[in-house]
């Protein structure tokens, strides 16, 4: 990274601060789909000018649906005065299919439109909060995949006990070979070191058990590639199992698209299992009242490191150009959260590390990828 | 079930309690491995003796070296009057191979004798802490699968915030064809209404959506073969995602065995992970621990439901016989957890009741099942 004024990334890195650095004067663009979401432009919006607010160096496009769109926008001067908006007519829905909103959508909705933003160069990253489905399949068609990726993954950031990991991929697609795990590893460990500021990340396979017999085959083969590759971008400490995620124990977890959205969905349900537990306790009588009033800075703290809203967005790494999805119900702070993650992301230039990633596997012996019917759908 | 004296079952079925009623003479008789889990018989032995003091009707067979067990033995007085005590010359470790446990442990070892049991009929079910490859293979080759079972399964029960589900398979095997989806429905099914009471148990298959599109294959087809069985038995409700299983949406949550394990340990970490939390929290200054000390109700019964010593056991599925695994590193209210899990299988006799699930899916016109390799390891 060049040097010149130098400024510390706020996302801290696994138990000890990011010293990633850059320079203060590089303009980030990020392209928004003001339509996405539950609560469409009002939420988008909102996020954007917090974000904004603690990054006044950003810059925004925003797409949408001009009668809607302005208003909104009338309420944020300051948002107003760091954007270009530009109208699109179609609004793709949060339940339309992929396939639906391709057809409906392709060329002229917000969606398609933030997301073409990154393949003409006049954004850095894409924000969108609307449905997944649609947003993969419209990125997949625009940008395109990397050469020598044949599917993109969705990477999530995870807080842990130790501070937060990267995993991937958590629903892009079900099913992954040997050697689609292995691109997954080398894009998740550039992430890594784009957010976490990590040297050589420590990457570990997600397995139903750590000895090396254990597990599916694509798994176990991919531990072993990534073993013998011994690359010099990530550091593979070999299988993890479910309750080592939050544990913290690598900085990236692999896995294949279907047991990964089960885990991310599985620790969401959890957590907010144990918060509707203590708010009921803290409910069952008025001395329960008083002693959370009276420790209120540790739930306060704990309802910080819980919060889903600061970790918001999946990650769709793989194509040419970053989209983050941002999750749908998310509020105006957790709309902020994504697009600080895609600021961090456009900081890093994310995707020009995991070009070079790809190139120094490659490069280093790992076997070409093989064109697969299943990658393209 | 026969009329007779009734008792009613302490596990409670989920909103409301179970009626589940039985003959109050029948004796059931549990065979338990005396030196399975990281602390053999001290743990397993007391265990027992807490198991016994709330339900004095139970009786044991305990399998185990005479030389550890007997001193063990001594100190529990009215666990010994309630016990056969039978040497075997062989203990499987905890980090035994199957193959390895297999070898030297088949007809000698504590943990093959009390599998064996229940084959021979002096026991109704059997309990170990032993390691789960080793119990699960020495329990596939005695006790064999059942007629129509390709693969058993391990059904976990999982707090939700409406009381208890059941989640299978947890890892026994990996992988799962729609036919050995639908046999895990069928037995799960079984074991909801012998466990909750719950007379036709809502059935969920997971999923990375809830949308028929959503999914892999077997999954699919899965749904599609269960939808149309309409089955007397249980309720088939649809998919079901990660974040559903500890909202309780169903009774009984259907997965193979890779995806299974991954979301219990999630969920287990993510538990872990909030407990920590919040220890750290009411450490962190004098007013917290006041505030804590104050609401002390709440947080035991935080504790209370989030406790994985009340919930341990997983309980095998689809072998001629009920075998269950405590953890490894359960204390002796933990073992005491999958002793009455043990007693409350036998007293609904699952065994029968799976069978007779089966034979009415087969019966309905469901697809018989086909030989696969794979079943076979």
């Amino acid at each position: 990274m060049p040097d010149g004024d130098k400024r510390v990334l706020s996302r801290p890195r696994r138990n000890q601060p990011t010293h990633a650095t850059f320079e203060m004067s590089k303009q980030i663009t990020i392209s928004l789909d003001a339509m996405g979401g539950d609560a469409g432009p009002d939420v988008v919006l909102a996020g954007a000018a917090i974000a904004l607010e603690r990054r006044p160096e950003l810059r925004f496009v925003l797409f949408g649906d001009e009668a809607r769109v302005r208003p909104v926008l009338d309420r944020h001067p300051a948002l107003a005065a760091a954007s270009r908006f530009v109208h699109a007519e179609v609004v793709v829905r949060m339940d339309d299919k992929p396939s639906q909103a391709l057809r409906a959508g392709r060329w002229k909705s917000s969606m398609w439109k933030s997301i073409e933003a990154v393949k003409a160069g006049e954004a850095q990253v894409c924000v969108s909060a609307g449905n997944t489905g649609a947003l993969m399949a419209m990125a997949k068609f625009c940008l395109r995949t990397m050469a020598g990726i044949e599917r993109p993954a969705i990477a999530a950031i995870w807080p842990t006990l130790t501070g937060e990991s990267i995993v991937l991929d958590v629903g892009a697609t079900i099913g992954a070979d040997a050697q689609q795990l292995i691109d997954f590893a080398v894009m998740g460990a550039a992430m890594a070191r784009a957010v976490f500021g990590a040297e050589r990340p420590r990457v570990g396979l997600l397995n139903v058990g750590v000895e090396e017999i254990k597990g599916n085959e694509e798994v176990k083969m991919a531990g072993r590639l990534l073993k013998e590759a011994d690359l010099a971008e990530l550091d593979y400490t070999g299988f993890v199992e479910g309750d080592d995620i939050g544990r913290g124990v690598v900085d990236v977890v692999v896995t294949e698209g279907f047991a990964g959205n089960i885990a991310l969905k599985t620790a969401e349900g959890t957590a907010r299992q144990f918060a509707r537990y203590l708010r009921d306790g803290m409910n069952r009588s008025w001395l329960n009242r008083i002693g959370f009033a009276i420790a209120r800075s540790a739930f306060d703290r704990l309802k910080q490191k819980m919060d889903p809203r600061k970790v918001n967005g999946g990650v769709f790494l793989g194509l040419n150009g970053i989209v983050i999805k941002s999750h749908g119900g998310a509020d105006a702070e957790g709309f902020a959260s994504a697009v600080s993650l895609a600021y961090d992301m456009a900081v890093a230039d994310l995707t020009a590390r995991i070009v070079a990633g790809l190139a120094h596997y490659h490069h280093a012996g790992g076997t070409p990828p093989v064109a697969d019917p299943r990658g393209e759908s």
